[in-house]
């Protein structure tokens, strides 16, 4: 028997899209004071945007290794890139490519997959994900921990337990990891895939016959209570690549059951060719009834052949990386889809993330040629394009403004914070909310 | 605020098929006495079954204006039959029909549609369904009224009401028609195929709207709670045609939010062709995890071409009954296929009903060649087949039996009633439960 406020709240009649992105700007009126604290009328300042509060991420699984100065070891299947040799090498294509993903992102989702994360019972990777941890929060970039549930990537360990010994090890695992990284990691995708969860069938898993026995409700139930049990500001995410309804019946189930969910996860890996501008609306209207803020947790667009369709479950797809290459046709069509896309997501009133999956070929989900930088660490066309979206039609450059005669200033542009310098190079951080 | 139990139940580990059909199975010892009470020994006595535990069931749509001596026109438009020209001919027709009808059925689906049964507001054909129902229920016949809730079919009058306007009427109608055939309709299809309600755009119409507002598992509450109210004693099923994952995820939601599901509905049209046996037994296995009596609520099986795949509301297949034949191979198909479905369904240890779309070819829903009787009345090869199963197979048909010394006969068989005559003619009625 449980108390339980339904949160289910009646969809607003209308999300429509804003091409303009009106409701993605906002002006502050600042006085720039001197150094005696009275008002500095007619200097020049330079203003300049320092962040955005739109989430444009990225995962980090590949700079957990370089961070931590290739001394742990890969700390990821999915950073074994073929033909890596020499991390002198490596070195110097990670240095490239740290730089090229922190001049366009701002948020990084880590990989806390379990049976990567602690593939040794009881020896977790902590130290290695704080270090990691550590170098994107001093960089700015707010972060992510991908999952705390989920029925793939699991630990051979916990295969042929009890699923009351599952339970218990899962529920531990959470609270000890949120726990862990509690003011360096506050934002989670709690469970994944819950759709499909309890009838997982591709691959032997603890967690499925967990699900199985809980029912999908009490299983997001479980992720949902025991992270906000150890770190109480958490925000958390239900992700799900199911787009369909099935998805739809597992929000009002949820949102029935009383459980809380932040931020709507959204999955949009587009290997089987792009969504396009239809579908894209369709599912942003069918997943907006909900009045909930959505992430774009997980998106991949290809600049090579398409996956053919016949294919239901994306990790069927067994190629190499020389297999599958990228094309210069291929990247000119993935620059066009990703520019429509984002600008897609950004003119939605309820977007608030849009999270690219992977920045580089190497070591791509799949081997795909899904990266905006090449095997060699070039930049794609795609890169390019998006970084003039990010940080130049969408950004305010540094540019000088005189002050009025009371010391004012207008701030104006995509909210985020800004920075305004006084011409004593004092500087004063303003955030437009 | 609500109070609310989880219904939901871990699944049972297993519930295997059984050819044996053992779980079908009963047995008692019944005392034969004679008229002075005392043991009837060395008698021959009569033992033959009467009915069925398990309903062998059909659509009842066609009888009703046959049953009301077509006093009150087309009850329904799926009885507007082509080529209809003499009500004489139809009598003929008709009288043969319901004979081959009630040779084989144990239980009527009567079409509770909202937009047939009060097509004009206030006027609803309650003289007219309760002159069927009793028709039916004085020959044996249970009933199911179907469905009280639903986005199609839906009466035009309530177009452009406001939603609460719609809610009001959608509760009054429940009460009203669970009460008037309350004693002769205590089973309803609560509510129809609610994982498309919110997000259906074929037809517009007053139902969707609220679903949207509502959300699905309160619609669900409405009809359920509606329905118990008037009538506490109702056995209620949710139904549906989709028998994806969405299915499962709103059948947690249902159970999670407490409401009891006496039945769960699944259709299974198979206008694209048969399900087969492993198709079948994945979709027992995964919605036999809810440990719920489960109803097949509408089974299609042509004896015709088969609707191309391509076709994903099958309403959108519009073609004549001239255009869909049924032919010879396609009959043959049909009473293999409708054979190894009923067996299927009967070896699993929780269905309960078997629930056929349409008895004839006529009127037959999207002019399909789903009947078990051709357009002239004559059996299709599904018919005799199906009829070998329910009143030879699995039927005790009357026989002689001679009592022990001390009066006693074993009756055996399929779960249902039977009946014992005495040398004298007097009869006992027996439930082999």
């Amino acid at each position: 028997m449980s108390t339980t406020t339904s949160l289910f709240a009646p969809p607003a009649s209308d999300y429509p899209l804003d091409p303009t992105y009106a409701h993605r700007h906002a002006s502050a009126v600042v006085t720039v004071t001197g150094p005696d604290g009275a008002p500095l009328a007619d200097a020049d300042v330079v203003v300049e945007q320092t962040n955005h509060a739109f989430t444009f991420g990225n995962i980090g699984f590949e700079l957990i290794d370089y961070i931590n100065d290739y001394e742990h070891g890969a700390s990821d299947m999915a950073t074994t890139r073929p033909g890596r040799e020499l991390v002198d090498a490596d070195r110097k294509y990670d240095a490239a490519f740290a730089e090229k993903w922190l001049a366009l992102h701002n948020a990084a989702t880590l990989p806390f997959y379990w049976g990567r994360f602690e593939p040794e019972e009881g020896r977790p990777r902590t130290q290695e994900y704080l270090r990691a941890a550590r170098w994107f929060a001093e960089r700015g970039v707010a972060l992510k921990g991908h999952p705390l549930v989920w029925h793939t990537v699991q630990p051979q360990w916990l295969l042929g337990k009890p699923v009351d010994e599952v339970e218990r090890l899962q529920r531990q695992r959470i609270r000890r990891d949120v726990g862990d990284f509690a003011g360096l990691v506050d934002t989670w995708d709690a469970i994944n895939e819950v759709v499909i969860m309890p009838v997982f069938t591709a691959e032997e898993n603890g967690i499925t016959p967990l699900a199985r026995v809980k029912g999908r409700v009490e299983m997001i139930r479980l992720a949902f209570e025991e992270a906000r049990a150890v770190n109480p500001s958490v925000k958390l995410l239900l992700n799900d690549f199911d787009m369909s309804t099935a998805y739809e019946c597992l929000i009002e189930a949820v949102l029935e059951a009383g459980i809380e969910i932040d931020y709507l996860g959204l999955q949009s890996h587009q290997h089987q060719g792009y969504w396009g501008l239809e579908k894209t609306q369709r599912i942003l209207d069918r997943f907006a009834r909900y009045n909930l803020p959505i992430h774009f947790t997980e998106t991949t667009l290809l600049s090579g052949e398409i996956m053919p369709d016949h294919i239901v479950d994306l990790n069927d797809w067994q190629v190499t990386a020389e297999q599958w290459p990228s094309t210069p046709e291929g990247e000119a069509r993935q620059a066009d889809e990703l520019e429509e896309f984002v600008r897609t997501l950004v003119a939605h009133p309820l977007v608030e993330a849009f999270i690219y999956w992977g920045l580089g070929d190497r070591g791509m989900w799949l081997n795909a040629p899904g990266g905006l930088l090449r095997r060699d660490g070039t930049a794609k066309p795609a890169y390019d394009r998006y970084l003039g979206l990010v940080k130049d039609e969408w950004w305010v450059a540094p540019h000088t403004v005189r002050t009025s005669a009371t010391g004012e200033v207008t701030i104006e542009g995509f909210r985020g914070t800004y920075r305004v310098t006084a011409p004593d190079g004092r500087a004063t951080e303003v955030t437009l909310a």
